[in-house]
C-alpha cells in the first residue's frame, strides 16, 4: 500500500482506554473543526483506539467487551449525535468484525478476532458488490486482487480490510487482508459534502496477493441463514446514524438556544410557533429512536438464534429494519433542516457549521434508494412476500 | 332517568364470557352496518358485558382480571382496528374505574370496583370540565346536580356515570352515580360523522340527589400527584385508539387487495408505487406502535409508583403520550386517507363504508388540539418545562 | 333504456333561464341534503338545464353561449365549490360536445351540437376504454352494442351518450346515441362515499342498434393530433373539480367559524395555531388555482390552435395538466382534512355533513393514478420525453 | 469608509453591456467555485455592473431601461437559478432605487436615479429597522450617523448605501449616502453557510456626516399607502429567489443525469421512483412560478397605481406575496434536498458543491419567520383582517 496515504501517528496511540464519555465531550469540541477539515481524522482514530471500544463487539472469551448489540447500536448512535462520520467508522468497523462471524468459519472468526483484539486493530470496509471492478484472479494459493473499488469506508489508517472481488467464475468472493500489504494503495479521495471523515473513497489493488486461509468461505457471503443477517447489519448500522443525527441536530438547537443573550433566549423559548416546531421535531425523533431500539432488541435475538435462525425471522428483521430506515432518514433530514426554524438566521454563521448536520444526513440517506425499501417493506405488507436477501436488502 | 333512550336489551346479556377473539370477530362482522345506523350499539355492548371483559382493569383480589395498562391498551388497539367506536367506550369504562382510584379515597374504589365486577356495570363519561353548565348545589347531604353535559362517551345503555359540575364555590367535584337515578336524562343526539357508536352526546340533570359519599373527594380531581395521572390514562387511550384505526385501515387495505379478482389483485400486488405507498402506510403505523406501546409500559410503572410518583416521573410520561399522539393521530389520518390509493376508486362503494376509517379517525383527532400538545413538547425539549397538569395535559 | 331508472320530473323544467349565481345559492342550499340522499339530483339537472348553461361551450353560430375554455373552467371550478358531483355531471356534459369535434367529422359535430341547443340536450359518458366488456358487433349498416359499461358518469336522467366499444376487430369505437334508445339500460347502482350524485354507474346495452352515422370516425377516437387533446380536457376538468372541493372547504370552515357564537368565534379567529393552519390551507388552494389557471389559458390556446397543433404544444399542455393536477389533488384531501382542525370538533355533527368535501376529494382523486402522472411529469423534465397520448395521459 | 474592505477593481468595469445570457453563462460557469470562496464577488459584480442591467428600473427619461416588475423580477428569478448570492444583491440594488421613489420626494427621486445611472453605481442596504443600534444625532444641518448594522447586504464594494437610524426622538430616520464617505466602514464579516456571496454584513458608523437633503422624508418610511408598498417589493424579492433556487436545483439535475455515462443515466431515467421523484420537484417548482409570476403581475399593477393605491389592494398583495412565499419557501428547501435522490450518492462530491442550493435556500428563508406569515394569511382568511403594513408585512 501506499504508506503516504497513511496519516502519521499522533502519538495517542497505544494509551491507556478513554471511557465513552469522555470520547464523547472531546469528539463534541472539535466536530465542527473536522468538519472543516475533512480528510482522515487520524488523532481522533487513535482516540477511538485507544478508547478500548474497538473490541466492544468481540466475545469476552477472546478478549474482547462482550456487548450485546442493543449496546453497540446505542454506542453507535451516541457517537453519532456528536460525529456521524466517526460513528460511521466505529460502526462498520464492528461491521467487519461480524462479517468474519458471517462468512467466515469458526476457527478464522475466533483467530482473527483473538488478534484484533490483542492489535487494537481498526478495520475498514472494501466490500461494495455493486462495484465490480475489483477481480480475484488466479487459483489456489496463487490468488491476486486486481482492480479497485469505490465507496472504501474507513479504508484509511486501517490495519485490517474485508474485501469483495468476483473471481475468474464471477462468483463474488470475500477476504480478510490486511491494509497495509503490498499493493494495495488506499487513495485520499474522499471529499465530499457531508460523511466528510468516513474516508469512503477508492482503494487500488495491483497484483496483491491473498492467502486462501484468508477467503471467508464458509460459509462464504450471504452463505447461510444466518449469513444473510449481515446486510441487516450494515442496514441497521446506518440507520443508527440517522438517528443520532437527528438527535444530534435537536440537542446543538437546544443549546444554540439556551446560549442566546438573556433576552433573545426568553423571546425564543416563549414564541408559539418555535415551541410547536420543537414538538414536531422532538415528537419525529423519538418515533426514530423507538423504532431503531426496537429494531436493535430485534437484531440482538437474531444474532443469538445464529444457526436457527429461519428465513421467516430474517424477514421480519429485514422488515423491521427498512421501517425504522424510513421513518428515520426522513427524521434526519427534516429536524437537520427545521432546526435553523428554532434557531434563526444568525445560526447560519459559517463558525458554527450548522448545516453539517443536514450535509451528513443527506449524504449518508443516498447509501441505497429509500424507495427500494418502501416497496420492499409494501411487497411485505400487502403479499406477504419477505424481501430475497441480497447485500442491499 | 329517560328509560326510552335505554335501548333494550338484545337478549345476549346474561351468557358465558366470550374470549376476546369470538368479540373480535363478531364486531368485525358488523362494523360496516353498525358504522350505517349510528345510534347505540346495545347488542355489541352487551357482547362486551358478556365477555367479561370489562373486569379487565380491576385487581384480581376484588374480583377482576387483574390486566396490566400494556395489556389493557393491547387490547384497546385491537379493538379498535376492528371497531374504534367500541374501542373508546371499553377504554372509556377502564378510565372510569381507574378514575375512582384516582380521584377517591381507597374505601370508595375497592367498594365500588368490587360491585362494579359482581353487577357487572358498564360505566360512562359525563365528567368534562370544559363545559362549566353542570353544578352541584346545596350541602352537606342535602346535594344535587343540575344542568346538563355534553361529549358524554358512553353514557346511554351505561350502569353508572362519573361526573363533574361546579359547586357553590365554583370548586370541581366529581361523583360516581347510577345512571338510572331520577332525573338523569341521557339524550339521543350524538350523530356524528365518525366515531359514530361513542355516544358522545348530551346528559340532562334534573334535580339529580348525590349522596355526599358518592362524591371522590380524597384527594378529590387532581388532588394528588398520583391523581395528575388521569388525564395521561386518558390521553393514552385516544393514541391506542388513533393507532389502532391506523393498523386497521391498513388491515382493510390488504383484504380488499387479496380479495379482488385475480388479474386485478396481481397488478395492484406488483405495481411499484402501490408497493412504494403500503410501505410509507406500514412505517407510518410501527411508527405510532412503537410509541404507544413504549408509552403504554412507561404509563404502567407509573401506574405501579402509585403515590410515590415525581412530578418529573408525571412530566416524563405526559411528554411521552404527546409524542406518540403527535406521530398516531397523523398516521391515523395519513393512513385512513392514502389506503384508496392502494384500494383504487372500486373501493368507495357504500357497501364497503371504507372511508369510516378517515372518518373516525378525523372525528376523535379533534379531541383536544395537537398544536397544543406540541406546543408542550417543544417547551420542555427547549426550555425543560413539564406540562402543568390539566384535565387536558 | 329502462324508463324506470329516469327519475321523474321536477316539474322545473323547461324554465327561464336561472343565471349562475342563482344556480349556486340553490345548489348550496341543499348541497348537504343531496349528500345525504344521494341518487339522481333529477331537480337540480333540471336546473342546471334551466340555467341555459348546457350550451355554454358551443359556438354562438349555433346558437351556444360560445364560451372560451377559461370561462367554462371557471364555471365549473365554481360550482364545486357548492357541488363536486353536479360540477363534474356539468362539466362532463361539456366533455361530450367537445368529443363531438374533437372525434367527430365537422359536418357531425356542427350538426349534433345544433340540434342539443335547441334540445337542451343534457349529455352522459359510457366511454371508458379500460372497460372492455362492450362490444360493437356487425358491419355496414347492421351494428349493434351489446354488452356494458361502469363508471357511466352522468348516464342517468341525460338525453344523449357518448359510447365507446371494441367492434369485432377489436378498434375502439364511439358513437353518440340517445340516451332512451331501445336496449340501453341506465342501472342505478352508483352508490358511492363521495361524488355521490355523479351516477357514475353501469349501463348495460342489449342489442341497442347505432347507425353507421352515429358513429365518430373522422377522426374517430385520438386520430389526429387535435384529438389528443380530449384526455387532456378530460383531465383538466378532473383539476377544475379538485380546486373547486379545496376552495368550497375553505369557505365551509370560514362560514363555520363566523356563524360560531361570539365569544367561540373570537376565540378561534384569535388562536394563533389556527390562523397558521388556515393560513397552510390558503397558500395551498391558492397555489393549485394559479396552476388550474394558467392550464386553463393553456388549454383554450391548444383549442384555438385546432388541427395546427403540434405534438410538443399538446405534450407541454399534458405535463401542465398534470402538475396542476398533483398539486390540486393533494390540496383537495389536504385541506378538505385540516379544515376540521380550523372548526373544532362540533363541526363533526352529521348535521353539517362536512366530511363531504374529504369524501368527494378522496372518490374523485382515484379517477387515476396520480404516481403515474408524477412518474410522466418525471420523464418529461429529466428524459425529455413527452406523455405519449391516451385516454389517460 | 475603510478602503481595504473594498476588493480591487477586476478591470471589467467600464466596459461594453453585456446582455444577461452571457451574464448567466458566465455566472453559472464559476457558481461552483464562488460559492467555495466566499467573500465578495467584485468580479462578478462588475459583470453585473457591466451588462448595463443597474439601470433596468430605471424610468427610461432618467436614462434607464424602463423595465416593468414583471421583467425585473424575471431576471431576478434567472439569475437566481444559478446564483442566488447575486440575484439578491441585484435585486436589492433595484429596492433601493425603488426605495428612493417609496419614501423619497419625487425630486430627491428622480435626481438620484438620473446621478446612478450616469455613474452606474451599485446600491447596497444599510436598512434594517430590527436593528436599533444605529442614531442620527444631532439637528438641522449638524446630522451625524453613530453606531452599526448587521445585515446590510450589498454593501461591500457599493456606491450608495440606504441607511435607516432612529433619531434623538426614537424616529426612524431614512438617508441615501455614499458609501465611500468618511467614518463609513464596511466589516467583511459576512461568513455563512449560504448566501455567501450577500456580503450581508456589519457597517459601522463612526460620525459619519449626512446632509439634511439626504433624508428621505416626503412621505418617508412607510410613510404614505404607496410607500407601504416596499415591504411587499423586499418580500417578493425574497420569493423570486427562493423559486429561483428551486428551478436552479432541478436544473442541475437534470443537467447531472444527462452527464451521466450512458449506462448510469440510462438506468436513472428509466427508475420509475426517480421519475416520480421529479415529478414531485416539477409541480412543486411550477406551483412556486404560478404564483411568484401572478404576485409579480399584482406588484406591477399597484406600482402603477402609485399614490392611488388602497389600503384593500395593499392588503390583498401583500396577502399573496405571503401565499407565494409559503410555497416556494417549502419548493426550495424540498427540492434543494430530494434533488439528491434523484441524482444519487456520488453527486456528494464537494467538486459539485451541489449542496449549495440546500445551503442557500435554507439561509434566505429564515430572513423572517414564515410562520408569522402563515398566521398573517390566516387571520386575513378567516377574519379578513389585512396585515397592518411595517418592514416585515
Amino acid at each position: 500500500m501506499n504508506a503516504s496515504a497513511q496519516p502519521r501517528s499522533s502519538g495517542v496511540y497505544p494509551s491507556p482506554s478513554t471511557p465513552l464519555s469522555d470520547l464523547l465531550a472531546e469528539l463534541a469540541r472539535t466536530a465542527t473543526q473536522r468538519d472543516r477539515e475533512g480528510g482522515t481524522a487520524k488523532r481522533e482514530r487513535d482516540l477511538i483506539r485507544a478508547s478500548g471500544l474497538l473490541r466492544l463487539s468481540t466475545p469476552v472469551e477472546l478478549g474482547g467487551l462482550g456487548a450485546n448489540w442493543i449496546e453497540i447500536f446505542g454506542v453507535v448512535r451516541t457517537l453519532a449525535t456528536v460525529d456521524s462520520s466517526l460513528a460511521h467508522l466505529f460502526a462498520f468497523h464492528h461491521l467487519m468484525i461480524a462479517t468474519l462471524q458471517f462468512f467466515g468459519s469458526e476457527e478464522q472468526a475466533r483467530e482473527l478476532m483473538t488478534t484484533s483484539v490483542r492489535e487494537n486493530w481498526f478495520w475498514g470496509n472494501a466490500l461494495n458488490p455493486k462495484d465490480e471492478r475489483l477481480r480475484l484472479l488466479g487459483k489456489g494459493e496463487a490468488l491476486r486482487l486486481e482492480g479497485e473499488k469505490s465507496f472504501c469506508s474507513g479504508a484509511s489508517d486501517s490495519d485490517r480490510l474485508i474485501v469483495s472481488a468476483l473471481d475468474e467464475e464471477g462468483k463474488l468472493r470475500v477476504a480478510a487482508i490486511p491494509t497495509r500489504r503490498e499493493g494495495v494503495r488506499v487513495v485520499d479521495d474522499w471529499n465530499n459534502m457531508g460523511q466528510r471523515q468516513t474516508d469512503s473513497g477508492t482503494v487500488i489493488f495491483s497484483a496483491v496477493h491473498v492467502a486462501s486461509e484468508e477467503l471467508l468461505i464458509s460459509p462464504g457471503p450471504l452463505g447461510s441463514p444466518f449469513a444473510t443477517l449481515r446486510p441487516c447489519l450494515a442496514q441497521l448500522i446506518l440507520v443508527s446514524i440517522y438517528v443520532g443525527i437527528a438527535r444530534g441536530a435537536l440537542n446543538e438547537a437546544r443549546a444554540y438556544v439556551q446560549a442566546l443573550p438573556e433576552a433573545a433566549g426568553a423571546r425564543v423559548g416563549a414564541d408559539p410557533f418555535v415551541l410547536r416546531t420543537v414538538g414536531e421535531l422532538w415528537a419525529q425523533t423519538v418515533a426514530s429512536e423507538a423504532l431503531v431500539e426496537a429494531a436493535s432488541k430485534r437484531f440482538d435475538e437474531a444474532w443469538r438464534r445464529g444457526q436457527a435462525i429461519t428465513p421467516e425471522e430474517r424477514g421480519t428483521l429485514a422488515i423491521e429494519i427498512s421501517s425504522a430506515k424510513a421513518v428515520s432518514a426522513r427524521a434526519a433530514l427534516d429536524v437537520s433542516t427545521r432546526i435553523f426554524d428554532v434557531m434563526g438566521a444568525r445560526a447560519t454563521a459559517e463558525r458554527y457549521r450548522l448545516d453539517r448536520f443536514w450535509r451528513n444526513a443527506r449524504t449518508h440517506t443516498l447509501h441505497d434508494p429509500l424507495d427500494q425499501k418502501l416497496k420492499e417493506i409494501g411487497d411485505w405488507a400487502l403479499n406477504g412476500a419477505y424481501p430475497t436477501p441480497s447485500f442491499y436488502s
